[in-house]
């Protein structure tokens, strides 16, 4: 188990960058459904899907919200951050196989309520935009130094 | 398999209401963790939870953006919604056993490029808001009436 560590209030910088990526898989489409509740056959029907006008299953819009999530919670701030709001504009579907990767900077620091703004940008292995937006975090007052959960896995029941 | 139906547009007015709801269990905090690639011990470590302001583990806030998310491809406007876009503010947490309930409003139509807005508030059991924000969709244009798929269930891997 390695360590994960993040970036207090005072050490973030206007124009301060960082990227998460995640591979999206169809386990992870029908994980997002399970958790959600959302089972909507353009995520799951790969037959129904095919002749919608995305040609295919999609990915929820969410799990893009929750990629950005995590670039957040695990890169910068980092641990202890603390999420204040999102918002969400969504421009391009992913399928599965798509590779995603948030790209974050932040853009302003307001110093009386400790708040960051984060510009947010999604794009695909294309290098296409997926989605766009804007987060407000706190970040953590104090340096944290933590052991790293292991991923959690799972597998489809039958 | 039971099926799913829809507002189109035209059936869709000022005022229209819909609400959807989550029970909140420990699989589904760590589901999100395997989704999102976030494994922040405030949502897995319950020793390191037990020490944050919290009190203990929490779900991932775009766990409660994922529900809004539901509500919206499940019910208002439902199958064949087209996600546009999505602002979220994060007001309380949400815990492990929390039963939440996304509660949508339609507050606009723009006829030229039939896109809705919604308000959405979601709230806990006790009635307490955890976030709002409002959401933009296009809603199918035509009626659909399609089967079902079962939610996807899925058991953890040691």
């Amino acid at each position: 188990m390695n360590q994960l560590t993040g970036f207090t209030y005072d050490e973030i910088s206007i124009g301060q960058t960082a990227s998460f990526s995640k591979q999206v898989e169809e386990s992870d489409i029908q994980m997002f459904s399970a958790v959600s509740g959302d089972v909507n056959p353009v995520h799951l029907d790969e037959e129904y899907a095919a002749g919608t006008m995305f040609g295919g299953r999609i990915a929820h819009g969410m799990l893009t919200g929750a990629v950005i999530s995590a670039a957040l919670a695990m890169k910068l701030p980092g641990p202890g951050t603390i999420y204040l709001g999102q918002t969400l504009n969504f421009s391009r579907p992913v399928k599965i196989g798509d590779r995603i990767t948030a790209h974050l900077e932040v853009v302003a620091k307001r110093d009386d309520k400790k708040i960051i703004t984060l510009a947010c940008e999604v794009a695909n292995q294309d290098g296409k935009i997926v989605a766009i937006g804007e987060a407000r975090v706190l970040a953590s007052p104090k340096k944290l130094l933590i052991d790293r959960p292991p991923l959690p896995r799972f597998k489809a029941v039958d």
